[in-house]
C-alpha cells in the first residue's frame, strides 16, 4: 500500500529551522497504513530536511554551523550568473539533502524521545513550502 | 511485505565509528524478504549513519573532517542552556543524518566491494544504541 | 511491487557533478510501477548523490564548498596507509552519502521545477559508475 500526503509550511528563509514532526505524524495517522516507512520530501533546491533536538540552543548551533559550512558573504558563481543572491542557499540545500526516510510501527514514528524532524529553509526570502509525505507499508 | 528488526551496539561516543554491515546483513537474511530496501535508522539526536571504506585510515580521516566541521572546543548555545556539554554532538548528527536506505536483491545488499555501513556515535559519553532496520519488499 | 533497474555513467572524477535526472526518470517510466518511491544508489565509497539546480554557477559553487569541507591538499591517513591518493574522496563521499530516495506519482518524480538529481564522483580518476534505481510501489 502507498499513500501520498502533503502539507504546507510558511518560513522566513535564511536558515529558518521549523519542527514539522507533528505534521508528519498526523499524515501517517490519517493514512490507512500502520507499519512502514515515510519519505518526507521537500521539492525545490533551496531547502533541506534533517532531525534535531528542537530546542533554541541546538537550533542556533545548527544555524551557525551551516553558516560556517557555506557562508552567506563569500562569492557564489550562481549569483554572478543569475543575480538572485541565493547561491549560498543552493549549496546549503545540496549539502543537507531534502529527503528523509523514517520507519513507523502502529502509526507511530520510531524517533528518539528528543528527536524532531525539521525543515531547514535556506532561501533568501520568506517561502511557502509544500512538504510531501510518501507513505509505504501495510 | 514489511518487517521491523533491531539490534544493539555499544559505543564509546566522541565520534566512535563502528562497522554495522554484518548486523544489517543478518537482519535482512533473517527476514522473509528477498528483494527490496532496508532503512537503517538510529533513534536519537546525537548519532548518524553513513557508508565508508572501513579501514583505520579512512575512519581517522572522517573523524578529523567531522571535528573541523563542528569543532568540539567552540561555544555551543545548547551547552549554555542545558549544561550537558554535547552541543557539538547534536550539530554533527543533524549534519550527517541518522537514516540510510540501501537496496538489496536475493537477500544481499547492493553495496560496493569496499563499502561498509557505519554508525557514528557523536555523543560525549559511551552509549548503548538500538538500531532499527525497517525492511520493505517481496 | 518492486523493480531493480540500473544504468551506467562515465565520469571524470575530481568532484565531477553530473545530472542523472533523465536516466532515473526513464527507469521509473520503464518499470510497471506508477506510484511509489525510487531509491537512487551509487555502490562504492568515493561517490555521492544529492539534488541541485543544475546550472554551471551552482555546480561550481557546490564543488568549491566540497573542496573547503574536505580539501584535497591536506594530509589523509588513508593515503599514508594505502598510497592511492584518494583519501579526500572517501571523506567527501561519507559526508554526502550515496543514497537518495525520491517519491513519484503517475510515473513522474515529485521534484521541484529547478531541481535535478546529481551524481558527484569524488574519486581521483575517471570512473564508470553503475547506478541502481530500486523502485517500490504499486
Amino acid at each position: 500500500m502507498i499513500e501520498t500526503r502533503t502539507f504546507e509550511i510558511s518560513t522566513q528563509g535564511f536558515s529558518d529551522i521549523i519542527d514539522i514532526t507533528g505534521h508528519v505524524e498526523r499524515e501517517i495517522s490519517a493514512s490507512g497504513i500502520s507499519d512502514g516507512i515515510a519519505t518526507v520530501f521537500v521539492p525545490g533546491s533551496t531547502a533541506g530536511i534533517t532531525t534535531l533536538e528542537f530546542e533554541s540552543g541546538a537550533v542556533s548551533d545548527l544555524r551557525q554551523s551551516i553558516e560556517r559550512q557555506a557562508p552567506q558573504d563569500i562569492h557564489y558563481e550562481h549569483d554572478a550568473r543569475w543575480g538572485d543572491g541565493n547561491g549560498f542557499s543552493h549549496v546549503r540545500a545540496a549539502l543537507m539533502g531534502g529527503s528523509f526516510t523514517v520507519p513507523f510501527n502502529d502509526r507511530r514514528m520510531l524517533l528518539g524521545t528528543w528527536q524532531q524532524i525539521v525543515l531547514c529553509d535556506f532561501d533568501n526570502r520568506p517561502r511557502s513550502r509544500k512538504i510531501l509525505v510518501q507513505i509505504l507499508g501495510q
